[in-house]
């Protein structure tokens, strides 16, 4: 484990733009021992073998780093998740390039480390058929899962020109192999032309909740999220739940380097609220963000910025719900 | 006529980066002929020597094709309008560089062909000049039209830098010519600091509606659309209304690649419901969507990608209207 | 000084990329005897020695400028704030690369030559350090003075990485030196993760005023900035107030160019709104609009772009106010 | 079959940036009735499902023919290639997304296509994967052909990373299927650090020439080429030569958009000079360029520029063959 | 006049990227009394509305200024052009949107004050077409003139696309006017795939000299420049020469940034050599460096870097031609 | 330490895009025990607050790291330097943001960890002012060293702006100071119009070796590295040699990404050959590669290319002269 830290220990933090390249300068390490203890770990998927449109997401891991800011009090919640929780980076899982079947058994399989730890693995991609080992893995350990999907595009295809395993389908497959709860998965932020009745027709009959763009447009984000965790957290409010965000599901003013964008959808104020206030009141029990596909250094890519800020918000809602679960009653 | 979907015939669509470059994989062709029976063609406009400030709308038309997405069912209106309307590129008007009279000329004929046709024109810019043939072509069949325009900008200039054919002109031109009705003239989203007294004055005198984008930022984007469509359609409705859309009235973190960008402008939500009000709730004769100024290659290009969108949300309510007007009574 | 509109006067107004680069085309002169009977002076501040993350606000002066547009009258407010201003461009002070200390002085005495004019400094930064010198030349004629500021951090450290001269220190410093009156001193748009407890416990004390971006997003801009009026005006509304907008309040989506981007952040819309309207309610002695990091030439830079609309609306609201001042009673 | 020009034919050319996208402004079918009596043909390779970096060259197809230029003499050969030959763009062969084994034969069908009506087929990549269904093509019609290989890499893996069918072994492959004669196969411009003794190994033992970067800096391109046109046309100087163009083989500065770029590379004025005289000197019986990873619109993108002109320096050199050929003997 | 350096007047320079923006830090001026005892004044002609292909050269002068360097010593040359030579910044030619005609007229003026005043213009495009006004004035003034002109293309079209007034045709026009000396006429860099038969027999017929891409590779860039010089000086070396640089006669490595780019030409260094040498062999009269199409901020614009090289090496070789002119003899 | 490459272990290589980002995947540490039987370890020193134009530099070292390759045999020399040296990465010296004289300090402080261990420091930049710790911390070890030097620039400057430590005079202090010995300092690609003849009259003084871009151009980059080594190594060849290697000496077509370039530079084939052959016959203490100024991710940004390429020569170098010592004789 290296504290990318230390070097700049008399200083309390360390440019953003030096040392180590880490999630948000987090000490990193790629040995499972080093997971002993942590709350979550980051881990990425550079793949993006299995898109439809414009590749690039392989980048994405890499640039959602680069983009990190020092940690500190989230100022609207005034927590600072990194005090709160132990999180680490715990690298990028061992893909392989024009291998996705390899390269989702590399994913599952590392994911799978940082869950046998007991920590709360936080993924980046990647192109959205990464969900399919991320979510499997978690399954595998908590039972099916709830999902919380933010995105344009249902992903629900059952092949994409023809193929299976694909960005296009993960969450079809997901839940037709049993690691998904239809009844308690809520897609938000639907738009656009994709996908046709056949998929919706599913859909309706697994039981799956579809909240569409206009939802957020005439309902408000704060009414829709509630829907959501309702709906994902089951009849007791405690059951487990994944966080699943791609981000074409925002304006490509706020995220223009996406495979597939989609104008017309949702602003990062409420994206960002929307990650915060999910992490504080469902049970997570993994992450990913993915899709995004960079071309600058560092906080110039607002694609990168926005996908690092997402997790930032997810974790300070994890730790917003712990703090609220561990404060002494009376 | 070639259809670039027959190579792709065994999986029902072709990837968007892959075969003939055509507005959504439509059908492509440049014989008058192929337009027989259609309901509305994509033309091309691709010429930018009337500009004002920074040229390169005459890469519009080929960026807003590259932008395209595959058809299917508009996730809100759930109409998907390829398969309600018989809808067809025509290609691009034969203009010539650096000749804006030969090439007003050539985009009048060309929309004149689909015009004849009984088509709907839908005319890719291109520089807002191009409004003077689109509209005289439209008028030249139809009739005074009504004009319902989006733009930062009213484009009702007598002259600009003492030129009379511009793209700050061609509502001046087209009102004094008699081609546009202005009691039935609404210019939607206007900001910023041009045109000045003389112009409003003359607009006042005329009759023409003009909407700002503080009405709508005041009043809502509904009730603003409610009054273009009112004003427009004329007392029973029904009479022929062109629509303009100026992509500049969009922020320009939504349109950035625009020549006479403006701070402070729409998002692409409200412009995107409001094209598809628009043409649902009138009898659309015609349709441009213009300045568009591309750099970048596909839908990583923002402005032309919804431009694009722009053109289809067009086209759904003009299915959604055919659809109603088509729907059997009682 | 030079007139750049003289070799177009046939025309009255010259194309934005022709010319002498001046602010708006305004006329330009270097030599303090021309302040004479101005009411504004642009200056220029290209330094950004003293970043904490990515510098490139140097070119921000130049870009800002080359984004400008012609004088007009302001569409919403009716007013062409350089027909009842006297506005000239001042040029830049005459900072020097790697030498902050010496830079800040020339911005100090330029922004003095300003003042002592009669005239009111608008500085184009640069990195916001510049408020330092700026507002010490208000103070220095004016007393303390209230101090608006838009931003999504305090810039209240006390060093940042152990420097005490910053561009995350200014506000501290100014308060601490009694050229802000911490009690008329008001942020606006606060978010993200810093500082932490030790500053804002040091501006309880003070008495500042932070207003967050979750402040706006629930009460409105115009409650928000009707407090802070109230606030920086002080009893009774006519106390000299700055203005300092760091553009990166703005969302990514609307100002990517900038040093340290907050996902989650303010509009273009609801800023410009903003700035006319501080402008227009307090006695306006100065303002700077800094962290523009431009990239391209001209309004293709949408960053650049809004900082110029940002002293546009600002010049606006003086004139606005100026009006409603000299307007006849009764 | 579609004629771009003839919308413009009263001009005898069109703007480039206008009408139709078809190479070079070429007639476009993708039926392969149309191929009759074609010289050669423009066959689009749109896939690059197995590159071991940067992904992208998907986009390849499109924007080498949005950087055409429109035809006329070769200023140095002094033929006009277009017309002494009959070349026509066939469009893109139906490639699938996330499915290279598919889309590798859909390549080969396409290319077999051209070949079966006695045109060269000329191939826009795509990775260089496509080699290998391109070559094969050829090889079932002429037998097995001779390799002229311009690149910075051998492309003789067994595998990357595991993977066996990937942009860095079509070589390899090729050569152990018997398409391609390992005597007749010439490796120019290679260098940096891939491969190593193992793939050299296995060349030296097929007799494989490797003609390197350095040779081409001390020896001059005009000796490399020779040797090159030698050892491939075979000892009788007739036979089939294939012509596979991996755009790095230039260096950065001239072709900065592709996967694995190595500096240190070849000038564009060497390298189309040689691919120009390899067409003029060999019996081509088709050609591919690849890696052409594009970012800009049009000419824009240098990259897709370059690739461009290789093609019409090798389809000038075919004409000058034809030329050559069919002239009067004495 | 204002001289940019007085702010700076203590340290002898002023950063790039502070200060007016003149050519090189220049003193500037748009009073023609200012041009009493100059050498040579930079003048702007910033208008691209006679192009064929991609606009944006009217952005070229504000661009080649922002890319300038302070003065100094050529160290090759030993010679500070400046120190020799009076040099200012003459401003832009009042230019006008979408009116080419005018524009030229406004060129044509301002350069005639220039040439009035006995100073040497050198122009900065602008498209090509302003080697017409460019020329005229200078011919009016020392008769016809020599020509070395810098291209890929000849510009000798007698029309493009229909129209005569086009980038692609100002030495036509100026060698039928009887402005240019064909015989004193000679074109270096000519490559590509234009112009035809029509154009080279017209050329031949006038005695105009034509040394192409290939000469200057095979004979090298002095042995050209030899040539050139002595076709253009005239049989006494002592006429009147004009030269105009196309920015594109440089491989797209060196300037990317033009509206026809063409692949396999000279080198920045052949390029930059060459300017020098011609400006000290030949009795210049005037320059203009054209088709500068800028995309960046500063000297991050490659193209408009080495456009503000070439004024700076002929400016160089002025000066050593100053200086050998004027030592004493023996 | 950790080793990238071991969650790859089955692979033997990792994509360069995945997992940890250290240079070349080497082994990384930030701890000086990890320096035990290293050869050479790589330090970034990411500053650039000593610039005199465009910032950025900080952003260099992740940037070079960012476009690294995997390791392999150097195909001309038939070398591969990770094979037959030690090589790590040894992370960023702590430098501090606007506090360069602590940044100096640290990068000193690390460069000496490195030195004291006895490997050779291999410091990317940052801009040129890093130098000065660099070549203090080798001579402390080594005593005065010779320095080969390639840049456009001398930086010998005295003061730049006023500023005695800059990015324009490392050179002038280290000669002064005793650290450089100027006989065997040698200056290679010298060109532009800076510096006068104050610093080079100091430089003759002093015995230092300018070697100009016109030597490199009139006597080739053979016999260039020819003088240069013999100077450097002093008499009798075995003298320690610093490596400083500014990439602006490259022309802008090869390094567009740094902060003062000049065209007529030298190619990037010339530069590596140079870096390698000069590492091969000297005895190299230390190296530094500065001013890039990285704006893209990975291979794309081909300045950080080049970069990573100048470092990889150089390494390939220090192997080829460690097998030659090493060889047995007889």
């Amino acid at each position: 484990m290296i504290d990318p830290l230390s070097r700049w220990a008399a200083h309390g933090e360390k440019p953003d733009y030096a040392g180590l390249l880490s999630f948000s300068g987090l000490p990193y390490s790629e040995d499972p021992a080093d997971l002993h203890g942590v709350d979550a770990a980051i881990v990425g998927a550079p793949m993006d073998d299995l898109v439809s449109d414009r590749p690039g997401a392989r980048f994405g891991p890499r640039a959602i780093r680069a983009a990190s800011c020092p940690p500190g009090p989230h100022l609207e919640a005034g927590v600072d998740a990194f005090e709160i929780l132990e999180v680490i980076d715990f690298g990028d899982a061992p893909v392989l390039p024009a291998d996705p079947e390899r390269s989702h058994a590399a994913i599952e399989a590392t994911v799978g480390q940082v869950l046998a730890a007991g920590a709360i693995p936080i993924v980046l991609g990647g192109d959205h058929s990464i969900a399919e080992p991320d979510v499997r893995a978690c399954a595998a350990k908590h039972g099916p899962v709830g999902l919380i999907h933010f995105d344009t595009h249902t992903d629900t295809g059952r092949t994409v020109f023809g193929v299976e395993r694909s960005h296009g389908t993960p969450m079809y497959r997901l839940v037709e192999s049993g690691h998904v709860d239809p009844t308690r998965y809520v897609q938000i932020g639907l738009r656009g032309y994709w996908p046709g009745e056949q998929e919706f027709g599913w859909q309706r009959e697994r039981g799956i909740t579809s909240l569409f763009m206009h939802d957020v447009r005439d309902r408000g984000i704060k009414a829709v999220v509630a829907d959501a965790v309702a709906a994902a957290a089951g009849p007791d409010g405690s059951r487990p739940v994944f966080l699943s965000v791609d981000v074409d599901v925002l304006d490509p003013a706020f995220a223009p380097g996406t495979g597939t964008p989609e104008p017309g959808g949702m602003t990062s104020a409420d994206l960002l609220w929307a990650c915060r206030t999910v992490a504080a009141e469902v049970e997570l029990v993994g992450m990913d963000v993915v899709e995004v596909l960079p071309e600058r250094i560092g906080s110039r890519d607002v694609t990168a910025l926005v996908a690092e800020r997402i997790v930032r918000e997810t974790l300070t809602g994890v730790a917003m719900r712990r703090l609220a679960t561990s404060a002494p009653t009376g």
